[in-house]
């Protein structure tokens, strides 16, 4: 078999079948796709592959995708902590937002986590901000996925003016990215309390016409389905059931408060949750019931929201922490295990960028998108079961090596074609700006 | 004036006065003690020391203090996870414990963990484990600070027979530590549920007449209370205050499940709380009040447990998750900040050792037990606030160099006097053993 790189590792964690761990076995890419998963014996005889990589000491897994992100804030990360939300918003985030934001800041920012997310083992993102287009020209540059969330707000923003307009430029950028092989465009109206009735219709039928996605942050807090209902009775969930957007195209961000009606809609309609266990705990926002969700049959994919809530982009640590509070929450200490956990940082986030028949598992047919997993560190000895380590003991730093549809993106740590120097630059000249618009 | 070190960092942060950030100062260091802490300018007129380190893009802070670790179960880390409590105990950790406990064990254990340790910044640790004679050894080799933990529970093991065999074996040991510069001892009666009161009678006096501190895990789940208090009528918070075990020299583990009357009785009585965030999500345990704790003025903690339950002891990751909790347990996003997070890793547990009068923030007249964590990541970009990057952002990856004493223990990341590959082979063969046993 002729192939363009065969990457010899320890271990191959293919996701699908779940839980399955291969012990040296083989990965042949061709064409950026996914040829064979083989024994390396049996690779030794029967492949002829251009490149050859040999990672004796580690697992491959698929490449992270970290399902909810607004990247250009990671210039913000740690402006503002340990305040409540309602504060950290009007006194520190949305002022330095509104004399900040640009197309060149995002740029910027974007390029920033990139790099970060990249350096970490993330290969797609499900991101969400003003000025997606210069997000696509960060992605782009990178070599990463994305899924770049066209924002629709109803009121006036550096970027737009009002609800039409956000969704006129839109849907040039969906026109835009047609066709490209790293990005998709999707619909991020921002939440219930900020969208109108109206656009939210505008907005299923062009995600219909279109065949693009919609992300919604949904049910982040107790207040905000509390208002809800106290001013229309109706809660936001239920709003959203009636105007049609709870479907399969749905991804819906946070779900901290859940009736058991409402999970087993989120199971019936294939809406695909977007958890973000550490900005929920951050904010005191409430907590997503994981296994719940998963016993009904929902899917539930992770997500690292943005740095200035965060105050990282590192998905392997927000994994841990999902499945760490899982059991807390569900109060029982099989909830969410390694194995599903790990499945939700891939596969459930392909199916979160609606990229699930094209990533976010190690199977024949799919993408290259790889990451693999160092198991040198002392940290990670013994090994009695390379999933639970991954999950509960690996951090993103172990991470070595990644590929991008066979690209090589980081090599033995070194995030490739990147200038580190650079963006250390523009995130000091950004915050030296967001310092002086801080009261 | 003169002295054996100058370390030049970009930023201090003595933990006292708490939130306190220096910029570009210096700590200089004497005779293994701190001596001075000063801008670098002054300390370049004024200092002449022997050795000098320039650390420009590090923050320094005081040395992380683990107070809660079974640190001989690293051998055992992740045999076993994603099962309720007593599955978890009976079937896995007590069989394995049952066959490979032994002087040995718990000596290459320690020796493991320690190694960990230090290379994640912890210079002081709250050990407790069967054979603490060898774990004694494995940290005098290390060039650590321990309190070592003199198990205690009424039935036998490879250990000891009975309470007065561990008492005695245990009293050996503080005999044999005495006057050592980084060992001392504790009493650790592992549970209210294992401990007769008969004994906990005799380590109130033993502790009385020796001056020792009592370590014990003490509500830790909802059932362990509930169960006492069905069976006796009487919590086991209660129970330990009639025997006169509720008082300054008592770190209590865990404490999951406490009524407000307990959480004022823990200040009142100055009780230092060690708090193990992800064993007690990992476990589904329950949640400690930290809040709540704090607010009554009592000390916090933080502790990583064993690495069969968590599956690291990492204190700064175990920090992050402590300011993430509290804020969701708390329901408010001002609990835990950072600056008080980073006091709970360093200074409270100082207390929780008996040590806070010599360690635990970086003060003139105190141990130079220090830490340098290394902003040049850019994970770590922009900066804002260095407190909130170090709590919310780093990893311990980021922790460059640690002294204990003045003694260098981590330059560059590379742990010193240290031999990992006999580490490896160590926990390979013990792992081999484990699994044996396995069914």
């Amino acid at each position: 078999m002729q192939a363009d790189l065969q990457i010899d590792a320890r271990w191959i964690i293919p996701v699908v079948p779940s839980g399955v761990v291969l012990d040296d076995h083989s990965l042949i890419v061709r064409g950026g796709r996914i040829v064979a998963v083989m024994p390396t014996s049996q690779a030794n005889q029967s492949v002829d592959a251009t490149q050859r990589r040999s990672l004796s000491n580690h697992a491959l897994v698929p490449g992270l995708v970290n399902a909810h992100c607004h990247a250009a804030m990671t210039l913000l990360r740690g402006i503002a902590d340990d305040l409540p939300l309602m504060t950290w918003l009007n006194d520190h985030i949305w002022p330095v937002e509104g004399a900040l934001v640009s197309a060149q800041m995002v740029h910027d920012g974007a390029s920033l986590a990139a790099y970060e997310m990249l350096a970490g083992g993330i290969t797609a993102v499900n991101d969400q901000y003003f000025f997606p287009e210069s997000s696509a020209k960060a992605y782009r540059d990178a070599g990463m996925r994305a899924s770049l969330g066209i924002p629709i707000v109803e009121f006036s923003t550096p970027y737009a003016r009002d609800a039409d307009d956000y969704l006129r430029r839109g849907l040039a950028l969906a026109d835009e990215v047609k066709g490209d092989s790293l990005l998709v465009a999707s619909f991020a109206p921002h939440a219930p309390y900020t969208v109108s009735d109206e656009s939210f219709k505008k907005i299923r039928t062009y995600s219909d016409q279109l065949n693009v996605r919609i992300q919604c942050h949904i049910h982040e807090t107790a207040f905000e389905v509390e208002d809800a209902r106290s001013r229309t009775g109706e809660r936001p969930f239920s709003r959203l059931k009636r105007l049609g957007l709870i479907g399969p195209d749905l991804t819906a961000v946070h779900m901290t408060q859940l009736t058991p009606a409402e999970i087993e809609d989120v199971a019936r309609f294939g809406v695909v949750v977007a958890h973000c266990p550490e900005s929920n705990l951050k904010l005191a926002s409430g907590s997503c019931p994981v296994a719940a969700l998963l016993k009904a049959g929902a899917k539930v994919a992770i997500g690292t929201d943005g740095a200035a809530s965060n105050n990282d982009l590192d998905l392997l640590g927000e994994t841990k922490t999902a499945a760490l509070l899982a059991k807390a929450v569900a109060m029982d200490a099989a909830a969410l295990s390694a194995a599903e956990a790990l499945e939700a940082a891939t596969l459930s986030g392909a199916r979160s960028l609606g990229m699930d028949e094209t990533i976010g598992s190690l199977e024949v047919g799919k993408w290259a998108d790889v990451c693999a997993i160092d198991f040198s560190g002392l940290h990670l000895a013994p090994v009695f079961n390379p999933i639970s380590h991954i999950v509960y003991a690996a951090s993103r730093r172990d991470i070595s090596d990644v590929w991008v549809a066979g690209r090589e993106r980081v090599r033995a740590g070194v995030v490739l074609g990147a200038d580190p120097e650079r963006l250390r630059a523009l995130a000091n000249e950004w915050a030296l700006k967001a310092r002086a618009v801080r009261p």
